[in-house]
């Protein structure tokens, strides 16, 4: 019987919203920490060796992987993150790191020998959520993202990385790339809930992921001129808010023309007052798609609808994850589906720095996902474990 | 020698925000306890009576008020409010409680006998910036915000008006109409800064105020459906940001034929992450003008346009200040322009009460108010100084 549930239920309340029923568990605040307390324990009660790297991700090895390293045997890894954005689901991030350790049990409790170490990793920061910076945590390790950059990175009260790192008990001053611990990664398999319904509309209950879309973000800085909402006449004023609703309808469509996904979820107002024209205005773009002309076409066509420069926050291009394991899996899971996703994930960073790397992704029926809405059934949790299991027993033959 | 820019330099750096250059002088914050001592100090220094009415409005008598009325004689108040907006500007209500105490130092200098009792009044809570509800002191004094509701309204932080007044040393089981205070006054006068351009498009330093736009808020909440920015395809959104849009022009269009002003100044995106789609908008929307039929069917066609019903948070008729003294003090004045003025005040809500009540205003060169660049000229400053001292002089004749 699978250890899943007793795991799931430990993570339940931790970060939960009573209001909202969502996850706000944001990285290095005390919600993260008792999260990353969770991860050690249930790796100790296992007998694995926790390791915490330069960039804050933690690893639980079955065996010491440098020693096997020396012995020409890099491991295999099995994770995802345990952050959440603001309300997020349940499942976004823990699915992955919950069924990793689920399936090493079921793995043990059928007296499978390994042939090569295990891990269960719990990468840091994934969703970006306080800090701005999505895959922080990987992008970090890997030397995507410069270590001084990060630890200057400021939350929305203005305490920076490093600040918030520290006060949870990791040392800033560490963080850096590692590449000692990339070199004993071999293979890395993220499980992940499905964040669309095309496993739904198909009826299968688990895919294997095949690129990731070339995304980004973009800010829009919109000045106007502070003034009085009752005594300015429509004809005086330097009103920021036409060109955000421009902005946003422009969003939609070019982005449903150009067979990609565009989004204005966040918006700044000041001074944010009922009977005040704003003084300023800031929105930011989230664009995707499958082509990165189109992508950077339909952020173009929103700069311009706005009448504002569109500021590049980050920017990722079509990450192609090992296609050669993609398919050994496929074949493995049944002929299980290959989609390509819209989401950024740590594998697709891994994979940019030479880190064979695949995914798995777990259907969810409502295609919801970044809200408490997210959900995937027990049967199809139960898929993934076993998933994750026969990709060990395949990869991880003595 | 006037002594406005003694009174005026005391206020300068309260509640001001180093980095805008902007006021944050918000109801029963520690910024409006030191402006309310300013206020108790300037009237005890001139010896004036101070008196805190149940609603915590402030009113500084050159005599006992009550001992006056007792002989029929009730008195003219000069007054306006100390708060502001967010990032306001200094003159938005400051001007006039500084010139009515500067009005009041000219005529003890020029010798002057008053036959009535003269006070000062800084109303409490004008803006409405805090709990939501403008001219708050004003509408519990007179009792058209009721005591309970006030009690009961809470700022951005869940704190209420009750809790804030307590730790602002005022206490809350007291609040409700005051009609002894109302009693006393016989008129009141508010000299604000003018919210538009009329002033200096006729060359004129000082106005005359006669009516008061009917004005209201009105609030849209707009549901979606929180999901995933970038694996959500645009056909399966249920995203309320093209509605906030959609709202934002329509009021910008509507007004504009309507001859009305219309404004969406305040929004909450939840859960604003840039990386998810909204699961609600809520937009706040002012709009005024001089026909409440117009006004009213701008916020039809906003709602419409947002698909929204527009829940009414707040509604002011049309508002009359006294037509005979405004025509008086226009002749007192040389002929000064009379104006209506698309703002609320508190003279306005003390005229829907019974009050004689009438405005000045002071020339606002770049019309601006609400912000930082608010700005009226030191000539024209004195110039409102001494239309309040000739008000005095003629009404206050022994």
């Amino acid at each position: 019987m699978s250890t899943f549930a007793g795991l799931w239920d430990d993570l339940r309340e931790v970060g939960r919203d009573g209001r909202t029923g969502g996850y706000r568990r944001f990285a290095w605040t005390p919600a993260d920490r008792t999260l990353r307390e969770w991860f050690r324990g249930a790796a100790e009660s296992r007998g694995l060796i926790v390791d915490v790297d330069r960039a804050g991700n933690q690893w639980a090895w079955t065996e010491d992987p440098d020693a096997a390293l020396a012995r020409g045997r890099t491991g295999l890894v099995l994770g995802s993150h345990l952050d959440s954005v603001p309300d997020g689901g349940a499942f976004d991030g823990p699915l992955g790191v919950v069924s990793a350790f689920a399936a090493l049990d079921a793995l043990r409790a059928d007296g499978v020998v390994l042939a090569r170490p295990l891990a269960v990793a719990n990468f840091a920061d994934e969703e970006g959520a306080r800090f701005g910076v999505a895959c922080a945590g990987s992008r970090i390790l890997t030397g995507a993202l410069d270590a001084d950059r990060a630890r200057a990175l400021v939350d929305a009260d203005g305490v920076t990385m490093a600040e918030a790192m520290a006060a949870a008990g990791h040392d800033p001053a560490q963080l850096g790339p590692d590449p000692d611990t990339l070199a004993r990664v071999g293979t890395y398999l993220e499980l992940h809930i499905e964040q669309g319904r095309g496993l739904d509309e198909i009826g299968r209950p688990v895919a294997v992921g095949s690129t990731i879309w070339p995304h980004g973000r973009w800010r829009l800085e919109l000045a106007g001129e502070a003034n009085h909402a009752g005594t300015t006449r429509m004809a005086d004023r330097v009103d920021p808010m036409p060109r955000l609703a421009a902005a946003i309808l422009a969003a939609r469509d070019a982005a449903t023309r150009a067979g990609c996904v565009a989004t204005v979820g966040k918006v700044r107002v000041d001074p944010n007052g009922v009977n005040a024209i704003p003084s300023s205005v800031t929105a930011w773009l989230d664009a995707r798609g499958p082509d990165a002309d189109e992508v950077r076409r339909v952020v173009g066509e929103v700069a311009a609808a706005a009448g504002a420069d569109a500021v590049e926050e980050s920017w990722t291009g079509p990450t192609r994850l090992a296609q050669d394991l993609a398919a050994d899996l496929a074949r493995l899971l049944g002929d299980a589906p290959v989609l390509a996703t819209g989401a950024g994930h740590d594998a697709g960073i891994l994979a940019r720095a030479g880190v064979r790397a695949a995914m798995l992704f777990v259907r969810n029926p409502t295609g919801v996902s970044h809200s408490p809405a997210e959900l995937a059934e027990p049967d199809d949790c139960a898929h993934g474990v076993d998933a994750l299991t026969a990709v060990v027993r395949d990869q991880l033959r003595g």
